[in-house]
This record gives structure tokens, C-alpha cells and sequence, in this order.
């Protein structure tokens, strides 16, 4: 920060100047430091609003505060809300700013987990249930996947700090959404749009192992309907190293009902196995809650347009709700769809999730081909906009833009799952 | 609650009306709501005592209050002390509401096990130890075992998200009583007997598995030798799903000593290993604490009177200080008796342990039969009723009911452990 | 404490008095017991500085000092900061009292580990990784390896609560640095040289396993340029129970350079693995940090003088910096060399650690007489003093104290390593 221009509605909150080694910070911006583990500094509560910032004179009343949750397996979880006067959104930096749901009028980008809480990772067993002890955490909108390894849980081999190959249990998902930020920063930008951004440094750090941080940004401008993910990774490490990072995007009800659709401008659709290969015809559309429904996973390639960026939309089944997810498929090339519609109580969700591979185990993606690696000191940065869609209008105006993005071009639906990389001996 | 009818010996604590999810809310009952993670909210401290409730004329010194333990491994676990005038509990909430000891002049419920403090969970790890984790926080006077499973660690099968079957580390007893409750509540009915009550939920909920809610409740009545826990058990997943449930009630010194006796009605006892038969003949009497004592176990099949209820007694040597639990076999058909009389310092106690099954591995329990079923929204409640004898008179009299209860029935002593449902092919 | 001898510089701060199961606990100290789980005590803040004890009149302006982390992973950790006068050094009793870094001047003792936290236990899962977790908390200047294991993972046999023989996956290095002290107490003497001593009680106890109690004891006098860590072991269980104990010293930059040497009176340098074999003529001097350099590990069997003690030397290549540690072979018989001098960002380090073993697996250390056992009650104490040399006279001082010692007694370099205790079949 520059100027004190913030004026805050609580008292005694000093600013801090903004830190070097954050990589997007912006040049005109002012800065509340919320964590700082360098300097050992955690606020439990802040809030700063539209009245708050000298420079502001826009219309839409925008606020950020953030509080801790109480109770249960939420105690301690911290909760950053964002509201740019026409929608919201809570970012959750304990639980590796993973976002819990956005909402603009009554479209939700969430859904009903069966789990209720905002669980910490002190509760979380990643190695529980088989390596399964992620999804006892699972209930955000989004949750990124990564960073040593995603995807299915299994052995994979690594180097042990003995120089020799040992193997190891991978776990769902990898620990990223599970390990709290070490920096969390607040800024408005002090001109118009006045942007706000939240941002925070999740490190992947292992002794004999990655040296992975992960700079997080969620930003909007006040009074629009859109916001924007934009993450840089860094291998702070001396050595190359690979990486897997999804984006676990999930919604449920209302968005997502019998008839919903995604739109999308696929190359190609493969079913993930024998299971969903038996549905891959209806791979675009939604069916209601039904319990007992098994998982539907489908890989698509995405086209992209000129650019090389993709827009893909989940639309209700009226077709006068929607979001739009927007990104560049350089930085994330495959799109993950898993339909999981199950009862309500379940957690009825489908997954659209952008990755820079689909969520095999590791060991598979790598035969594949899909696992990606940094060299020392470099970076990678990944950005999805998501758009909210609230009247039939913009619905059709997005579907119309996918459309014209495939260009005609046809979709390639496979039968069978892609084949095994490692087959067994009959 | 209806009126405000609480004067608090602190400041600032407000009331908040019940809830109507709760099973089991009295109707005419003030409730103080300590945590609700759906509120986020959580007190720290909060004190409520015989004075401060104005339709309350008896002379019983009732008092209840809620404290947070510090330091060591034990930072952060939240205690509830019931003192009903006469006896006393304390309750963890954070340890999936166990029941630390309770206490009545010179008997204490509870033993001296060698784990010191009361470990938070997020110490736990219960895939530690070959998935015996469980036993480095075990020293409750009543830990509950389940929900999803219960018993001895082992794998067992499961369905994957994926549909594919998995197989899956059970660890000893589950994960109940390592979870911390979620909503929990304070009661005492504005009518005289005033009970009190501390109720409690705690979700074992897992995505891709489990959703069981189980309420549980300690109550007393203020002045009362006795004391009762009634648990409701919920599966509000939309499939049908297995669980266990075990009251693991553990008794040491003074109770437990050289010569102290299990009075029960048994028609059955049967050893749980080859170990355990050899001392079967003895299994209604206790030795003295002796070091390198290696467990032995007995399944219990009790004798019910014409409810369906049975009654065993713990008394000590002289028969002048006993313990009594009375519960229905309807709800809780298997009673298993673990003798560890080891060294004082290594944990001397002895558990008595209702429960819908009897504590091997869920496999072996599902092949024999003893997994139970709830189908979706179903409840299945649980009750036991604990009293407290401080004479001669009353310990016999105790005896003297389950005897009648008995009623000249014969008790069969099996020689050999029943027979291993999976044997290993020669 | 016996009298109310400190002024304190902030208000409301108790003393209590000392209580007599610490071990070691001097007969005219004063006494502040910062944690005691017992009695449900911990101090979040607390300070002592030499102005506010009336009986010290030296010059040495020291001062104790305790506060709590924020933020990331270390959210809650605590931190003594002792400060002599001369030098500084930093206790963590949430993470068993291991030491984070020790500095006089330009002389750190102390290394850069890629984990840039403190990280509390409650984020480690010392499962993960194949049984690597312990690595993803380590950037410690001294953390202990122990109690009931230390070395490599690996599994190995335990006998059960049922007295079968099972079979455990053991954990690098142990539990007992990722255990919260149960009890912390700082004390200084009334009487001059007015030892300061911060004390921590350790507690590694498993219900069928271990009832290890480990006090552990750093202390230095005002104005000194060394310290002494002092511990003592105790069995509080009730049959004999073996133990492994490894004294994990780490020193990084500026101390580690090329060029910088281990001064050593060895009897025998074994490498630990072929890999290690190749590079054991250069044992006792040090590389530039490479990135991709594997560990090599080397067993040193050092000689002793005529009281039983040796002394190590690490020296920096110019020779006008040092540290030195001073033990007892009967307590510590054994040193482990760690040398990783991988580039700096992975964490250039050695480790030079006087131990009860070498850090081989459990089984493999047993199989050679290295695991050690103490019999029911029996203690046994660990003590190992440190000193700081700032010039090249004060160097060269020490190196002339291990050549005495020495005595010209020769050094045996293995080349290969020691046999394996578990040949594979061939």
C-alpha cells in the first residue's frame, strides 16, 4: 500500500505494505495482509467495504470480510466473503482457498454435500478409507486438485531420500485442498474498476520431495455478474518437477436438475469406463436424483477458438439459467465431466472440471502422457472466468458463442474407455 | 425455550430457542445450545446452577458447566460436568460426546488408563499402529465404537465411488468417538423431577459412504444415584446402510480389584480366542493386576425378562460398592466382557460392553450375522440406565433382581471360541 | 518456587510452585510453569527478563520469552526464545521440544529447510508417503527421533492387545517430535552463574505399547557462548520396553560450505549404503550444494576419553567458525553423519547425530544389538553440551581437545557397509 486510503469500520487493523515476491501484484492497488505466516500474523476477523476506500465513487456496494467458524469439525476454519454488490462469493483459506460457492440472485454455483461442514484439514485422514479420506472433506463448489499428484488414489513410484525407488500410496485428489494458506492477501484496486481480488500462497512442500507454491487469485469487479480464477505455480525447488492441477468446479441444485445441459464445443468424449461407456450418448445431458446412481465420468478434448481458448456452459433445463466457464486450453487442456446424480441427500453434483490431465491415478496419466513438469524457478499460470447466466437471453447469447466456436466442427463420441496403459498379463 | 426463565452466574450468555431437528427435545424443558456448527457457534465457558432456575424448589445442589481443557495433547477438548448433588460426569464433546468418568462419593465409573490426558482427535491418527491409532486417546469411563464399523481392525470390502468393489482398512472401534459434536445442548425441564439433560450430535459422514447422525443423551434427575444415556441413531443417506455400535463402559479401581464379580443372567458365555478359553470357567471373577496379563475376552448372550430387558452388576470384592447397567436386548442383544487386569500402571480395567454386535472385525460380524441395517430416514434408538450402589443392601438387592431375572435359567460356558467364519484352507 | 522473587514486566501472571516429578528440578530455582496438561495450563504470552529477578546482578542482559505462531501451518505452534546475553536460541514444545535454531553472532546453528514453517502436528500424517510424513514438518536445528522407534520406515513386528504377533508399518523417525509437551517449565537459579533452564515434560504413550516419559532439559548459563540439552528417559510402564533415541542436529549455511570439515577422534566411519561407500575417503569434509545430490550416510564409532566423553568439531572452511558437541559414549554410543548437500533451496544440510542406534529400521537395528530397553521404572539420562567458537583461535582450541583425545589412535574407513541382517534368498 501506498496511501492509508482505507478507512476501516474496526479499530486498530495496520496495513502492510505489499510483498515482492507475490507474483501478480498490482501496481496501483491497496492491500490488506490477512495471514502472513513470515511475520506470524493470522486476523480472525476484518471487514472493509465500498464507504471504506477514499477512491471508490461506483454505485455497487461492495464488502469483504472475513470470520472464523465455530463448532464441530469447522472450528477454526477460516471464511473470506466477497460480495461486489451483486454477487457473492467465500473463499476458504484454511481449506487451501478453495471456494465454497458463489451465488447471484437465485442461481448458485454450489451444491448440498452430504457433508455440512466446513472441515478442517485437522480432521482429515488423506490415507483414511484406502486413500479415499478426501472426500470426507468434499463439499465446496471449488476445489482444486493437486499439485504433487490428482486424481484416483493407488501406488505410484517415487524417489526415496536414499536415492532409491520406493513406492508410495497416492491419495484422492492429492493434499493441496487441505493444506491452509501461508499468505492471504485483500486488494482493491484503487482505480476504476476497482477491482477485488483475493489472493493466497498455498505451499506443496515436501523435505525429499516437491517444492511446489501455488499463488491463488479469485477477482471481480464491483457490480458485475462475472469473476475470474488466475493462479501462478512455481517449482521453488532445484530440481524439475512434475505437477497435476484440476478444477474441481461442482454444482448441484437448482442449476443442475433432469433436462440440465452442458454445452460444450468437444472434439471428443470418451467415457473414463466400461460403466459410463453405457451412457455416453446422453453425455451432455442431466438426469433427476436417483439413489443409488453410480458415478459417470466423461474426458473431453475441448475445441478452441482462434485464441486458443474454450467456453463451455451448464444450463438449467428452462435454459434461462447458466454459467459459463471461459479458459485457455494451453494451460488447461483436458476437461473433466462427472456426472454424479445422485439422491439429493447424496449429493447430487455434476463435476466440470478443467485440468492439465483427467484424474486417473498418476501413474496412468504419466503412460498418457498428461503429467506435466516445471524446471527450476518456473512458473505456470492457469485462469478460468466463470460468467452467471439469469435470464433466457444470456443463456442463448453464451450458447450461441460455443456454437460458433465449433464452427461446425463434429464431435467424436467414443464407445469404449481409453485404453489401459498398464494391462494385466491374461 | 419459552421463557427466560435462566438467571446466569456470568454475563452475556443469551438462549437460544430449541431446534426442532432433535430427536428427543422435552417439551417443556430450557435449553442453552452450546455448539451448533449450522450457527457457528461455540461457547467456551458457561456455568448453569440449581439457583439460576426459578421453577426449581428441590435441595439437590445441581450444577452444570462447560470448561476447555489446555495443554499437551489435550488443547482445545471441550468438558461438560454434570453435578446432579450427588453424582458427578463429565462429558467430551469433542471426543464424539464420551463420558470421561462419573463419579458418587468413593465409586467411580472410570479407570487409570495409562493415556493421561484427554487427546483432542486431531492428534489421532487411527490408521496409526496397523489401524490400532484408537487406543493412543482411549481412557474414557465410556467410549461409544462405530458407527460404520466397530471391532478389530482388518480389511474389509466396500463399493468405491467408481461402483467397483474396494477393500478398505477397518481401524479398532471406528471413528465415533474421535469426532466432535457438531450441535450439542443443555437441558433441564421446568417441571419437577428438573431432569437434566446434555444431548449431543455427532455425524459420521463420509461422500462416497456413510451419512449416520447419532444423537446421543446423558441424563440425570438432581439428587439421583442414576443416571441414563439414550442415543438415537439415523441414516439420512438415501440408501441403506450397515453400522455397529458398541458401548465400550470401562471400569477400573477401586470397583475392579482382586475378587470383584460380573453378576449377569447369561445363557451363553463363549471365549473370543483360543487365549480366552482357558480361563473361561473363571469368567464371572477378577484377578488382581498383574503385569503382562494378556486380554481375555468373553461373548456375553444375556437372559431378558419378559420387557426384553436384562441387568448385570460390576461389584467389588466385599459386595458393599457396585455398579448396575439395564438395557433392552431388543436394542442391544451382544454384552462383551473384556478382562485386562494388568498392571495398575498399564491400564487395570475391565469393559462391559452392550452392543449390537460383539467386537471382531465387520467381516467376520457380517458373516455372522450381527452387522445391523438401516434403511433410509430409519432411526433405531439405544438406552441404557447405570445405577450406582454405595452399600451392602443395595448391591444385593441389585443381585438379587438379576437373579430373579435369571430365574433358575442355566448358563451354557462354551469351552472353544465360536468358529472362524473365513478358515484358512489347510 | 519458594519465594515470590520475580517482578514481572506484565500483570496477572502466577507462579506456582515446582512439583516434585520433574526429574531434574534444581533445589533454588524459580520457577514458571508455562504448561502443565494436569492442571489444564497453558500460558499463550508470558516474558521474564534479568531485570526481574532481584537476586541477579550480573551483566548479562538475558530474557526468556513465550509466544504462539499464526498463520499457515503453523497456526498455533509455540515458541521459548531464550536469550543469554550472548546467545539466542529458540525451544518448540508443540513439537516435543525440539530446538528451531541456536545463534551467537554470525554463528547459526540452524539450517534452511525447504519447509518454511513450524509446522504443528496436527497438518503431519506421519502414514504419508510410504511412512515419510515426518519430512513434511522437519526444518528443526535439533529434532529428537524416538522413543518407541527411530530410523527408517519399514515394517516390523509388535505384539498386539490380543499378545498375537502382528505386524506395524513403522514411521520415519518416530513421534516424538510431532508430540505437544504435556508440561513446560522455565526455570532460573537464585544463585549465580543463574542457570537458565527450560524443561519439558514428553509423554509417547500408547495404551498396548509404550508408556515413555521423556523430560527434556536445555540450558544455558547468562552470558555463555554454550549450552547443554540434558533429558531423561523413564519406563513408566510396567514391562521392560525397548526404546530408540537419535539426537537429529542439523547444521546448514553459512556453518556447512565446501570446505567445511567434521572433526572427529573415530574409531571406525562405515557408509550406510553402496552409495554412500563410494564417497567414504571423504567422509569428514564437506561439498558445495549440488542440486540432485543424493544422502550419504556414514555410522562413526567415535573413541572416547578416559571419563567416557568424546568431542565432534564441525568447522567452516576458513577455520574461524565452529560448533562443537561434547557427550557421553555410554549414554550415546553411537554417531550418524548425514550428509545432504543438495542445492540450497532443497536444503543444504548435515546432520550429525549422536544416537542409541544408528537410524536404520527398527528391525534392523535390533537384529544388530543397537535398540536399547529399559526395564520397568528405570531411567536413564542423555546429555549432550554444545559450544560456539567465533575464532579461529577458539577453532583450533577444540580440534587440539579431539586430537588429544584421539590420542593417535588410528581411524578404520569401512568400504563397504555394514551386512544385512536379512539377507535376501538369493
Amino acid at each position: 500500500m501506498r496511501t492509508p486510503v482505507f478507512i476501516f469500520s474496526i479499530l486498530s487493523v495496520a496495513f502492510i505494505a505489499a510483498i515482492g515476491c507475490s507474483p501478480a501484484a498490482p501496481p496501483t492497488a491497496s492491500e490488506k495482509v490477512l495471514t502472513d505466516s513470515n511475520q506470524s500474523l493470522n486476523e480472525d476477523k476484518w471487514v472493509l467495504q465500498a464507504g471504506d476506500l477514499q477512491s471508490y465513487k461506483g454505485d455497487a456496494q461492495w464488502k469483504v470480510e472475513k470470520h472464523t467458524l465455530r463448532g464441530g469439525k469447522q472450528d477454526g476454519v477460516e471464511i473470506i466473503e466477497v460480495d461486489n454488490g451483486t454477487l457473492q462469493f467465500r473463499v476458504i483459506p484454511t481449506r487451501g482457498m478453495g471456494i465454497l460457492d458463489v451465488n447471484l440472485g437465485d442461481v448458485r454455483l454450489g451444491w448440498d454435500s452430504p457433508i455440512k461442514e466446513v472441515v478442517h484439514p485437522k480432521f482429515i485422514n488423506l490415507e483414511s478409507r484406502g486413500g479415499l479420506g478426501w472426500i470426507e472433506g468434499f463439499n465446496e463448489w471449488m476445489a482444486r486438485c493437486g499439485l504433487e499428484y490428482a486424481g484416483h488414489p493407488g501406488k505410484d513410484e517415487f524417489i526415496t531420500n536414499t536415492g532409491a525407488k520406493g513406492e508410495m500410496d497416492l491419495t484422492l485428489h492429492g493434499k493441496i485442498s487441505n493444506i491452509p494458506a501461508s499468505e492471504v492477501i485483500v486488494t482493491v484496486d484503487e482505480k476504476a474498476p476497482h477491482t477485488i481480488r483475493v489472493r493466497g500462497r498455498v505451499d506443496e512442500r515436501v523435505f525429499f520431495g516437491p517444492k511446489l507454491e501455488l499463488w491463488t487469485e479469485i477477482s471481480t469487479k464491483p457490480g458485475s455478474n462475472s469473476f475470474t480464477i488466475s493462479d501462478t505455480l512455481t517449482n521453488r525447488g532445484s530440481e524439475p518437477q512434475e505437477f497435476m492441477l484440476i478444477y474441481h468446479a461442482n454444482y448441484g441444485s437448482p442449476l443442475l436438475q433432469k433436462g440440465a445441459k452442458l454445452v460444450a464445443a468437444a472434439e471428443r468424449v470418451a467415457p473414463f469406463n466400461d460403466h459410463a461407456a453405457k451412457a455416453v450418448s446422453q453425455w451432455d445431458t442431466y438426469a433427476a436424483p436417483k439413489s443409488g446412481f453410480v458415478e459417470e465420468v466423461y474426458q473431453i478434448f475441448p475445441y478452441a477458438d482462434k485464441s486458443g481458448r474454450t467456453t463451455i456452459q451448464l444450463q438449467n433445463a428452462k435454459g434461462d439459467r447458466g454459467v459459463s466457464m471461459n479458459w485457455s486450453l494451453k494451460e488447461l487442456p483436458y476437461l473433466t465431466q462427472w456426472k454424479n446424480t445422485v439422491a439429493k441427500t447424496d449429493g447430487y453434483v455434476t463435476g466440470l472440471e478443467p485440468g492439465t490431465s483427467f484424474p486417473h491415478n498418476r501413474k496412468w496419466e504419466r503412460a498418457k502422457g498428461r503429467v506435466s513438469k516445471l524446471d527450476p524457478d518456473q512458473s505456470r499460470s492457469f485462469s478460468i472466468t466463470f460468467g452467471i447466466q439469469t435470464t433466457k437471453t444470456e443463456v442463448d447469447t453464451v450458447a450461441k458463442e460455443i456454437d460458433a466456436l465449433r464452427a461446425n466442427r463434429k464431435t467424436k463420441v467414443d464407445e469404449k474407455p481409453e485404453s489401459d496403459p498398464f494391462p494385466k498379463p491374461e
